[in-house]
């Protein structure tokens, strides 16, 4: 595979995508990411930050205090993929209407 | 889950994304399509092609010609969507110094 095509599937995949527009609203607690999301696993979002991190997008911040606190965010770089995907995610969300009906008029035509 | 998100899985799935850039140019026949694409099954291809014109992102042309004919192409909604996945792929093109520099600070903080 050509290696940009391996950073899109990474900023593409299914909870990259969910974590990018989380995080480009405001840094997140590991739980709490988990929380927002919904229905990830740990072992997964664990994956996908580690992921996002290793290709520069997101900072992991591990702050030296009893208990343990790790915050993530947004590097620069981050947040300019971040800022597409969240635009994408909006569209999605103004367009459902035409998608929905869409559906309906291809179902129709094949019932 | 929610509607809207299930759309965006739709165009970020990860043939989704490539089928939308490749149409975003011109239009396809599916052979042509697959080959473009590569390592994409035809069952594959096909389940991609039939949820994104469900959706009213592609238009799928079949011509009553012998031997038969299919061109698939964007529909006026797909070409805003496609658009908008042809830029986060444009983007990781040219940020890939970046990634790729980000990847090799992460491996050797860990070796």
């Amino acid at each position: 595979m050509c290696p940009q095509r391996l950073v899109l599937e990474h900023v593409t995949s299914r909870w990259g995508v969910l974590v990018l527009i989380a995080l480009d609203e405001r840094s997140y607690r590991f739980s709490e990411l988990r929380r927002a999301l919904g229905r990830v696993s740990e072992k997964m979002l664990t994956q996908t930050l580690q992921t996002l991190e290793r290709d520069g997008l997101v900072h992991r911040d591990a702050k030296p205090v009893i208990p343990p606190r790790v915050d993530y965010s947004l590097t620069d770089l981050g947040r300019e993929v971040g800022a597409q995907v969240r635009a994408l995610a909006e569209w999605t969300e103004r367009r459902l209407g035409d998608v929905q009906k869409a559906r309906q008029v291809y179902d129709e035509a094949r019932s």
